[in-house]
C-alpha cells in the first residue's frame, strides 16, 4: 500500500469487512432491501486490476468495487493510483445518465475508499467475450452497443456541448492520467519494442512477435496513434471497451469497468469493441469442433461487425441531425444551415471517424498477441498450434488495418479484408 | 465592471493611480531603479483588447498592463474575463524561460488586478507589422521568429515533455476558455456566416464576402481547424502570433501579448506569423510609389516567408534529435532507435504540422479581410479601390490555401501559389 493511503481513511477491505462496510452504509444498506443480517459475498473479479464482490441478501443484491493502489494482475510491483475508482464512478454516472439502458447505476462511491456500490447485473447475464467463445448470438448486440457509443459519444463531444462545458470536463479528466499513461504503454508502446511485460505463444510466434518490433510501417502509424490519443480532447470515452467491459444476455447489454475513461479519440472506443469482435472471429476455428464448425457463427460475428458500425453511425447522426439547432459549437446552425453541405460535412467527419476506430481497433488487435493483455479467445484454445494459427491471422489482420485504415471507405469493405485473410 | 470585481481587490487603474500602485509595490519600483517621484506615465495600448502604460523614471522603465473586464475595441457589450491577464503572465513566463531572447521578462503580476508588470522593450524596437508597412527589411527575423517558435512549441509538447506533465499543463491552460471561445468566433465562425461584427471594404467587396458565406468547400475545412482548434491540446501555444505580436529592430525580435495561450495545435502559431506575412506581401502594392515599387521588399518577404518556415523545421527537428532519449512520450527510443525510421516520423510530423500551419495561417488570412478586426497592412492603403485590389488578391491566396493545403509538400510550393495570384 502506498504510504499515506491509511491517513487519508483508505484501507483495503476483505469478506469481512465488507460486511461492516455494508452495514454501516445506508446507500448499500438499502440497496439490498435493508436486510444486512447473512449477507452472502462473493469475490468474482476477474479483470487485471480491482476487487469486485458481489454481495446478495434475501432482499436484494449489490456489486461493490474496489481498486487497490497497485494493478492486481501484475501485484505490488506495478503500482496504480486508487483515484481510477473515481473517475469509473464518474464516467459510470456521466454515461449512465446519456444511456441508462446500457449502464449499470452507481448507488454509492467512496473516494477515501476508492469503493463503488453498483447495480448487480444479474444471470443470466454473462461476459461478452465468454459468450462470443461459447458461440452464441446476440441478435440485439449490434443495436445496443450502437446506441451505447452514439449516446455516451455524441452527448459528451463538441457537437452537442459549448466548449465553455467541454473544457472543463476535459480539465477534470486530465487527472486520470495514470490510466491513460497505462493505456499508452500497453498498447502503444510496449508490442513494438522489447519490453519484459510482453508475451505471446512462444515459440510458434516468436518471429511473429519479432516482426512487430521490427516493422516501420507499423511503428510510423502506432506513433501517429498515440499523440492523437493523448492529445486529442473528442469526446469522454470508456477508454477500455473490449468484449470483457460488457455483459449480455439475449436481450440485455450492459457496459461496465470505464476505469480509464478520459477525453481522447471517440474512435478508441468504437475500435476497441470492433477490433475484439475481430479477434472474436477469428479464434472460432479454434474453437470449431466435429459438432459445429462455428461457419455460421463466424458470418454472424462478421454481420455483427457491420451492423455495429452502420447502427452507430445512423444513430450517431441521427442525434447530431436532431441536435443540429442546440448548443454544440462545432458546426453553428448559422453557417451549416444547408442541407447539402452539412451532409458532406457528417460524410467527412464518419470516415474520419472510420480511420480512427480502425486504426485504435487494429492497435488494440495487435496488442492482444503481443502485449502483456492476452484474450481468452484465443488463451482458451488448447492446441497451441491451432491456437498459434487463429493468432497469426489476427495479428495479419490487424497490422494490414492499421497500415491501410485510411484506404477503407465502408465497414463493408473491412469485413472484405478480415474474409481475405486466411490460413497460410 | 463585473459584479464582484470590487469585492475581489479589483479597480481600473488610470494614470494616477497607476503611479501610487507602482509606488506600494516593491517589485515594480525596483524596476524604475527605486525612483518613483516624477514618473512619466504614458497610456499606449493600441490593441483590441487592454490597457498598457509606459513608465519612465530617471533610473529605469517599466510596462504596465492591466485587462478590464470586456475587451477595449468593443465596449463593455462584449465583457471578457479579467482572467486572461494570469494565463498572459503564466505564459510570458513560460515561454520567457524557453526562450529569454525573444520574451520580455515578467517583473511582477497581480491577480485581483489583473495587471502584469514586465520589461518595456525600448524605442528603436516598433510593432513588425508597423515596419512591414513602412517596407523596414528585418534580416534576422525569420531566424528569431524559427528559434522562438521551435523552442516554446518543442519543449511544451510530448516530444519533451511526459504525459503527466503534459496533463497537467493541459487542465490548467483549459481555463483559458474564453479567450478560446473568442478566437473560435471571430476566426472560425463569424467570417462564414452574417455576424454583426463582421466588416469589409465595402462595398467593393460586398461580393468577396458574400462568396466566403456561401463557399461550402471553405465552410468544410473551417469546420475541421475548428474542432482541431479546440481539441487537440499538441503545445502551449502564444495564440495570437500575428506580427501586431512582434516588436523589432533589426538586431531583436520580442514576442508579447500571449494571453489567448492555451494547449492547442502548434500550427495555430505557425501559421498566424506566415499567414500574417502573406497579408503584408499583398498589402506592399499599395504601399507602392514613384520612389518604392516595393518590388525588391515583396521579395524579401517571400524569402523572410521561407527562411522561417525552413529555419523552424530545421530548428525543431534539431531539438527533436537532440532530446530524443529524453522524457518525451510521443516517440519512445526503445521503439524509435532507427535513424531511418526516425527520419521517416519526422518527415510525416513536419508535413503534417505544415499542413496545419497552412490551414490556420490562411484562416487568419481570411478573417482579417471580411471579419471583425481588420490589419493596418491594408487600413493603411488610404485609395479604397486599389486597397480592395490588395485585399481580394490575398482573400483568393487565403481561400486557395485553406482549401488546398493538403496539396503542399514544402514552403516554397506555398510562395509559387502566393506569387501566381496576381491583380485582376
Amino acid at each position: 500500500m502506498a504510504a499515506g493511503d491509511e491517513e487519508q481513511g483508505f484501507r483495503p477491505l476483505d469478506e469481512a469487512s465488507l460486511v461492516a462496510y455494508i452495514r454501516a452504509t445506508p446507500a448499500l444498506a438499502a440497496s439490498l432491501g435493508g436486510r444486512v443480517d447473512g449477507l452472502a459475498v462473493k469475490e468474482v473479479g476477474d479483470g487485471n486490476l480491482n476487487f469486485v464482490y458481489i454481495v446478495t441478501s434475501d432482499a436484494g443484491s449489490v456489486v461493490v468495487k474496489q481498486a487497490l493502489p497497485y494493478i492486481r494482475c501484475v501485484g505490488d510491483s506495478w503500482p496504480m493510483t486508487r483515484e481510477r475508482a473515481y473517475f469509473e464512478a464518474s464516467a459510470l454516472r456521466e454515461h449512465g445518465r446519456l444511456c441508462p439502458d446500457h449502464v449499470p447505476e452507481v448507488y454509492h462511491f467512496d473516494r477515501a475508499m476508492s469503493l463503488i456500490g453498483m447495480r448487480y447485473i444479474r444471470p443470466p447475464h454473462i461476459i461478452l467475450r465468454k459468450g462470443l467463445i461459447a458461440g452464441v448470438q446476440y441478435p440485439l448486440l449490434a443495436d445496443h452497443m450502437a446506441n451505447y457509443m452514439a449516446k455516451t459519444l455524441f452527448f459528451t463531444s463538441l457537437l452537442y456541448n459549448s466548449t465553455t462545458d467541454h473544457k472543463k470536463q476535459v480539465a477534470r479528466y486530465c487527472e486520470n492520467v495514470e490510466m491513460c499513461r497505462l493505456t499508452e504503454q500497453v498498447v502503444f508502446s510496449d508490442p513494438y519494442m522489447v519490453s519484459k511485460y510482453n508475451r505471446w505463444n512462444s515459440p510458434l510466434l516468436d518471429k511473429d512477435a519479432e516482426a512487430v518490433r521490427e516493422d516501420d510501417g507499423l511503428k510510423l502509424e502506432i506513433g501517429e496513434l498515440k499523440s492523437m490519443f493523448i492529445e486529442r480532447a473528442q469526446a469522454l470515452i470508456h477508454g477500455d471497451l473490449h468484449t470483457g467491459s460488457i455483459m449480455v444476455t439475449p436481450d440485455s447489454t450492459q457496459v461496465i469497468d470505464p476505469e480509464f475513461a478520459f477525453y481522447a479519440p471517440m474512435g478508441y472506443d468504437i475500435g476497441a469493441f470492433l477490433g475484439n469482435l475481430i479477434l472474436a472471429y477469428f479464434a472460432q476455428d479454434g474453437h470449431a469442433d466435429e459438432a459445429n464448425d462455428r461457419k455460421a457463427y463466424k458470418q454472424w460475428i462478421l454481420k455483427t461487425i457491420e451492423e455495429s458500425w452502420n447502427l452507430f453511425q445512423q444513430k450517431f447522426l441521427g442525434l447530431w441531425n436532431k441536435h443540429k439547432d442546440g448548443n454544440g459549437e462545432a458546426y453553428l446552425p448559422a453557417i451549416y444551415n444547408n442541407p447539402e453541405l452539412l451532409s458532406v460535412v457528417q460524410k467527412k467527419y464518419m470516415t474520419g471517424l472510420l480511420h480512427d476506430s480502425l486504426g485504435f481497433g487494429s492497435a488494440k488487435m495487435i496488442r492482444r498477441i503481443v502485449g502483456i493483455a492476452h484474450v481468452e479467445d484465443f488463451d482458451s484454445i488448447e492446441d497451441a498450434s491451432k491456437r498459434a494459427s487463429c493468432e497469426c491471422r489476427a495479428l495479419d489482420c490487424g497490422k494490414a488495418i492499421l497500415k491501410g485504415r485510411r484506404q477503407f471507405e465502408s465497414i463493408e469493405q473491412v469485413i472484405a479484408l478480415v474474409q481475405s485473410v486466411t490460413q497460410d
